[in-house]
């Protein structure tokens, strides 16, 4: 897959390129856009990479849209024609991992666009490409430059307030896919994927390269990766557990359907329509019991072997202590009024 | 109950009125002065409604305010008069439903200025009323006009941040109640009700029309519809499970001088002096032991059951893996220099 | 110790010092420069207190600094020559309880840049001493000044936001320390001790006399007075007890390359090395079985006389639902790529 986009960059007092606005991240240009674009990039068809653009080069990206009837690009063009700040050009292709500021943010923009699915695009290395920034209540300054700019806000009796410093800014400040609610958009970054009718509560928090299919009530946490399938919830301070860090190895998915109850966790992929309870976290190599809808046990296996099983319900028996899976009764419906999106 | 309010209305690029800010809403106004407010309204006595008012109009305010010694509504009308947005007057009923957005918004404020207790208003129908709308660094921004305006900050090298895409906006930006500290303010929708000396701190949420009777240390999460008593502590990651999504159908309430251990949860009631152990998450279904204070067997039923007994202590035995209920010998304090208020 | 800083204060409508900015907190000054910072603070030698400086008392102090051969400091008083806002000179003994605003917030600026560690400057009393503000989008206000300033914002059309009611503010408004990164710094307050090397995600949290002594990587929250050693991972939600509410009475303490699990905690200290499994609560008083590397039981006993074992897995069995600590085997290592800093 190809995509390119025009950006706004920011740059630093060492006027490095730190940071990326692409408002209209697209994929798959037809042949002759695409050899246009190239050609803007100054690069080999195919290749992936980025070229600041003067005012000539962004009427000749103009001309190239208008004559693929690429209209919206056309216009986006024609409004960048009065920025401030320097537009580039960017080409990326998914199967290469990102070289450069403006490609890495590219990528991340395709995911929170819906343009690419998690897991669809190289992105090795991406926290070496990336810069560590601080966020600020002024967009984003680089930490060397921060200390001075901090002091001369104070001076004039003004607060530079910094809300984040990391690699990745919050996805609401690039843009807001249709039908979602976000209700504390800190704990979004920019490359999560939302699926359209998603809403994430003030606990929830998704990462980039993960997120939903569709329709879920999010209110815990997505990790890297992480893919929830339509209908699923995820209760508060609910966990699926990550490979970046902690030791977790297990790819973990959510399938459709399912409930993770609130202060849970899941370190194994979940079939569809399970459910496991709130409080217990079903780590890969727990023993668990399985069960059969008697009752009777069935065998006593890793929680990892069950994990293809659809329609459980994971527990742990307040009586004796011992985690269960068993057939599931009830189903559980997300709440119409709760998802009526405006 | 009758409640009214004097406010500033925002209106999206298509000049529907998308919030409204309440200074000094207030209940149960002297008959007189009710009369006029509903003809101002062009209502008939007793009905909801608001209109927005123009100059003329408001001076009919001050004038009936002054009329009826309602001096603070003298002042904040006279403070209204050079308000560039539309000022608008809006009348609730506490019986019907909101049917607008300047009332759903004046029902949540009463909820926040203590005005109105949890359940005491008809908020039916409230998620359809109400838009979902970007709550940005420039104030609330309709998802329509979003993408343009965030392009043209953009273009100046200004960055529009959004930090919310939600119906309901964070509280602290209306009314900021007294007695209150609120470390993530968030993390509290308007229409918290939150008592005279409650801590929220960073971890704490509260939801709408729910909240805190009094003094309170809440690190947990207070979901729609839950009322927490007087000294109690919501350990850090508690959850008190809501019944809007995820299955939940009992309304879970937190007596007084309760203590809900951190990342712990209950799915039920809990009656006053109950604590219930770090860690241990009580559904309502759960089948528990109950113990005399010796340790005794009482019975052995369902968590549920035991929602009216008070000072009691629920654990999960740490040798055999059973969810316990004791009688309580200990007692917790809140620390006193931690809730001093200023 | 002695600490010293020029700092920019902020006053509320009633003229009191509600907060200060230190740009560069230092401490053990030389003697002679030390004599000259108590005189220009009308101070004995050796105690604590603040003084408003004119511009007379800054060339002074300028003067002095340039004596001193203290270069930076210095170059920070030329910087504050022009400031709008009232500088001072604060003098504070780690010894010493904070007796003003100012010397309060000089003790936190100490810990966050590093220059004081956890537990080595006396804070008693600090809750009375700090005010509780409103922290908004135009820096702290009052919390009495802050209603009329809401209504005059929104007059205009403007949102005076509310970020938080506290008396910590976050720290990452103040100083950001190197070799970081915070992924919410609203979740940070100014007294965290923050190590380089560390990456605070966003379910982290950092309470203020708090902190981690290098590398780490936190999703969890560090509560006041505790301390994580190098190369320790806490999880998504985990918990360490505090004991500044709640009822924990154990100071706790993790050590160094340890794992506490996602939605796991400890109301104890932990020894190096340790693993607590994910989603287990480990309070001090559990009765936990003690096993040797083949699994026969050594003891059982309290989970607290188990807090200086190193290298041990603390789990519930899943199929008694027993606490069991167990001999470690399998090695945690962090990410070397995630926690590659710029």
């Amino acid at each position: 897959m190809i995509a390119f986009g025009l950006g706004i960059a920011s740059r630093n007092s060492a006027l490095d390129i730190i940071e990326t606005f692409f408002p209209l991240p697209a994929v798959n240009p037809g042949e002759d856009f695409a050899r246009e674009l190239s050609a803007l990039c100054g690069l080999e068809p195919g290749n992936s990479g980025y070229r600041t653009l003067d005012a000539e080069g962004l009427e000749s990206f103009h001309a190239a849209a208008s004559q693929a009837f690429e209209h919206e690009q056309e216009r986006t063009a024609a409004r960048l024609r009065d920025s401030d700040g320097p537009v580039l050009l960017c080409i990326s292709r998914s199967q290469s991992p990102p070289t450069s500021v403006p490609e890495a943010f590219l990528k991340l923009h395709l995911l929170s666009h819906r343009l690419a699915r998690p897991h669809e695009q190289n992105l090795d290395g991406i926290f070496s490409v990336l810069h560590n920034l601080a966020w600020t209540s002024r967009g984003p300054v680089s930490l060397q430059d921060l200390p001075g700019m901090q002091l001369q806000a104070r001076k004039k009796g003004e607060t530079l307030s910094v809300h984040s410093v990391d690699k990745f800014p919050k996805m609401s400040d690039y843009v807001v896919p249709s039908g979602v609610r976000l209700a504390d958009s800190a704990r979004i970054r920019l490359g999560a994927y939302i699926g359209e009718g998603t809403t994430v509560m003030h606990e929830g928090f998704i990462n980039f390269n993960a997120g939903t299919e569709g329709q879920a009530m999010i209110e815990g946490r997505i990790s890297a990766g992480v893919m929830v399938g339509e209908n699923s919830d995820l209760g508060g301070s609910s966990s699926t557990m990550g490979t970046l860090s902690g030791g977790g190895t297990e790819i973990v998915s959510v399938g459709r359907n399912c409930l993770i109850g609130a202060n849970a966790g899941i370190g194994m992929p979940l079939a569809d329509g399970c459910i496991v309870e709130a409080g217990l976290y079903l780590t890969a190599g727990a023993v668990v019991r399985e069960l059969d809808a008697e009752g009777n046990l069935v065998r006593t296996c890793k929680a990892l072997e069950l994990s293809g099983l659809a329609h459980r319900l994971f527990r742990r028996n307040s009586l004796t202590g011992a985690i269960e899976c068993l057939p599931r009764k009830a189903h559980v419906a997300l709440n119409e009024e709760l998802h009526a999106h405006n």
